[in-house]
């Protein structure tokens, strides 16, 4: 069948057969069909939507797209962790070697940053050596060995959403749901999970950043898991500000460290908490506690015992990286980086925080990427001084820029200044935990 | 603005600004806009619709992303015809000699064939030596000299409609009256128009196969050419069955010189009568006729006198052809090609023809192009024998087929007889006028 009668029939409205979605994934792995084509029929998905059989078959197609883990020879419960993404979530670098510290196996195949949000690779790759290009062989022999892996998604993965969300990225076809639910579970379902737990964001940070659109992903995507035999929960979190302390890869590191080493502040426990929420419910589905009370017993334990530490370096050390950060994390700061204040122009309450902004301007400084291709600044990042709720006199200190010169500073500290909204009402403050579906 | 910020608009159904629609089709034109962003935002308006106002911006920046002719110069009346395209639709050939040869300037920019469609270059250029490829500047003294002169779109006239149009036919966007109405009067109005004919053709040849959807397109094109100040009507003629005698590119300019001749027979009437009255309507919207009825007497005039061949023998000699053919269009038909009749399966009447079927067999055996790189074989094609409305026996040829060779007449004689239908009842004759807006 030409793309063209396939492409005709959803512009029209109408539903798309199992066959027609299989044509259409393989068109896009093969390179049968051409972008543009590929971009019409995606768009005609957006306007006209996608049922629910189709988007199962859709996440079924592009999970069939590359090859599929077999991790039967993991003598563990088999639980990964996804967010989608945000500014300062940096929670996996905790999650991940405190669930294998309580006996799971986390095979967490990651991304890198793109706009305004962050991506673990990135942020591993902050670690001098740290090599995240595992073959499968090696990164399943690690599952087994230390519990977990941090890998990047080969082109071996889901080929085709790789393509397909390039291409959605650059026609405005990311925000919509079964289009989002296949991206995300067809790398997901390929990773042979038992369990799986979603931190869905919410707020202006979030690619949701509506509670209501927010709570409705984590639904489908619940739903999607469940369907493929994947026992799957989703947490709606907050993203209404910069999670924790830092944003900037390196910085970010640093942060997870200090708090596996117990020297966390305060301004770092919206990292903490979040995690042990998330690595709570990971073992709950994969069967390790009972009930949640009993989890967050064993997380904190391994915590502050330095079981997750010590899986951390094990983990950095058997991929290449620097374990000396583990016992020094000040080396993840570069001494030459500049530090600037930006300051509240009035006094009154940090009353909203415009996330997005945030992430943004770190990105502008060369902390992220705006498009797939661009390098990153691993050392460049936020400080953030201020949370929601906070007073705050004329000319206190918002947040620290860290930066390679003063022309980085300048290029910025407006955009953050006034990403920080200021009000005479006290605000409320937003809960870390909006929802659990 | 980046593209996606204007893709997004119309995926959400919002109009257009002019400013949108500028940075659109000037980012088609310079390749500032990838395919994949041009496809989404064609199926983005396809699907959520264009009004009024977009459509003719879209129009208008489409007409100036290339540069327009300025006929200033030319002292007549400058009137043009477009066809929307069809089956053996050959009238181009009659009527720009005959306008001429009325006092009318006819600046004729045409397409070539492309799906089940002839075009007028490959008919011209089936004449030996025959050169379409005019500059601007010879292209507007022939004009003034001649009365008319035959050219291919050149990169020049309107090239964001080229591109455009090329995308569209690989991602089923062509049939949406606002962005075919945008893509036809974006070429014409670039011509420096007086005046403009359109032949929207109706049934199973045409791109609009349904009546309905006909004459809304005959009502959009002439609106559109109002709204830029060019005197417009359209004529809704037949297409449910091949114009005239002929179908393949040197058979179609045999029968426009057998009837420039005064050599024409029955078969190809409808050829000659279509093209009287397209030309009449061009020289009563020239001002060079009061009535129809005086109109027609004059093409009838210049034709039976010789005076259009004469015309039309001036073409051909300053645009490079061998003129010869006009003394002897026997040297069109090429004596090597064999003559393989296909017969009725059963006795009855013709009722009804898939034209398109017929244009697609023709397609098949070389004389037309699947994509618009393909060559073409100007001598193959199709002789009609039978018309809807005709009575025959089984066994009694519906048409013959002119082709290379006996495997090419195998492959599509099967095609030829089922495309055409063969009833008991007496159908209904199609008025070969079926509306004039």
């Amino acid at each position: 069948m030409r793309p063209q009668e396939i492409i005709a029939k959803k512009r029209d409205g109408k539903t798309l057969s199992n066959a027609d979605i299989g044509i259409f994934v393989e068109g896009v792995s093969t390179g049968e069909w051409a972008d543009y084509q590929i971009s019409a029929l995606v768009m005609a998905m957006f306007i006209n939507g996608l049922d629910q059989r189709e988007q199962d078959e859709l996440t079924r197609a592009m999970i069939y797209s590359g090859k599929v883990l077999d991790l039967s020879s993991v003598d563990r419960p088999v639980v990964d962790k996804h967010s989608t993404g945000g500014v300062g979530d940096k929670t996996s670098l905790i999650i991940a070697p405190a669930a294998a510290a309580c006996g799971l196996a986390v095979p967490m195949i990651s991304g890198r940053g793109l706009g305004h949000t962050g991506g673990t690779l990135d942020k591993l790759e902050s670690i001098k050596g740290f090599d995240v290009g595992l073959s499968m062989a090696r990164f399943t022999e690690l599952l087994g060995t230390n519990g977990y892996a941090m890998a990047g998604q080969t082109g071996e993965i889901a080929p085709a959403d790789k393509k397909l969300y390039a291409l959605r990225d650059a026609t405005a076809t990311v925000p919509y749901i079964p289009l989002i639910v296949a991206s995300i579970m067809s790398k997901k379902l390929a990773e042979d999970l038992d369990a799986l737990v979603l931190d869905v964001k919410t707020g202006s940070g979030a690619f949701m950043q509506e509670y209501d659109d927010s709570v409705k992903l984590a639904e489908a995507l619940v739903q999607t898991g469940k369907a493929f035999g994947v026992n799957t929960q989703a947490v709606v979190s907050d993203m209404s500000q910069p999670l924790g302390k830092f944003v900037g890869n390196a910085l970010e590191v640093y942060e997870c460290i200090k708090l596996l080493k117990g020297e966390g502040d305060d301004a770092m426990s919206a990292t903490m908490d979040l995690s042990i929420e998330l690595t709570a419910r990971m073992l709950m589905l994969g069967g390790v506690a009972d009930t949640m009370e009993s989890a967050e017993a064993m997380v904190r334990d391994v915590i502050e015992s330095g079981q997750a530490l010590a899986k951390f370096r094990q983990n950095v050390e058997v991929q290449g990286g620097n374990a000396a950060v583990c016992d020094d994390p000040e080396l993840l700061v570069d001494d030459a980086l500049l530090r600037v204040p930006f300051s509240a122009s009035a006094a009154g309450y940090v009353a909203a925080v415009n996330t997005f902004a945030v992430g943004r301007a770190i990105c502008d400084i060369g902390g992220g990427r705006i498009k797939a291709e661009d390098g990153v600044d691993h050392a460049v990042g936020l400080e953030c001084t201020v949370r929601i709720g906070d007073r705050v006199e004329k000319g206190d200190p918002l947040g620290i820029i860290y930066c390679r010169d003063r022309n980085q500073a300048d290029s910025i500290s407006e955009n953050l200044q006034n990403a920080y909204k200021i009000t005479e009402e006290i605000p409320d403050i937003p809960k870390l935990i909006r929802a659990t579906v």
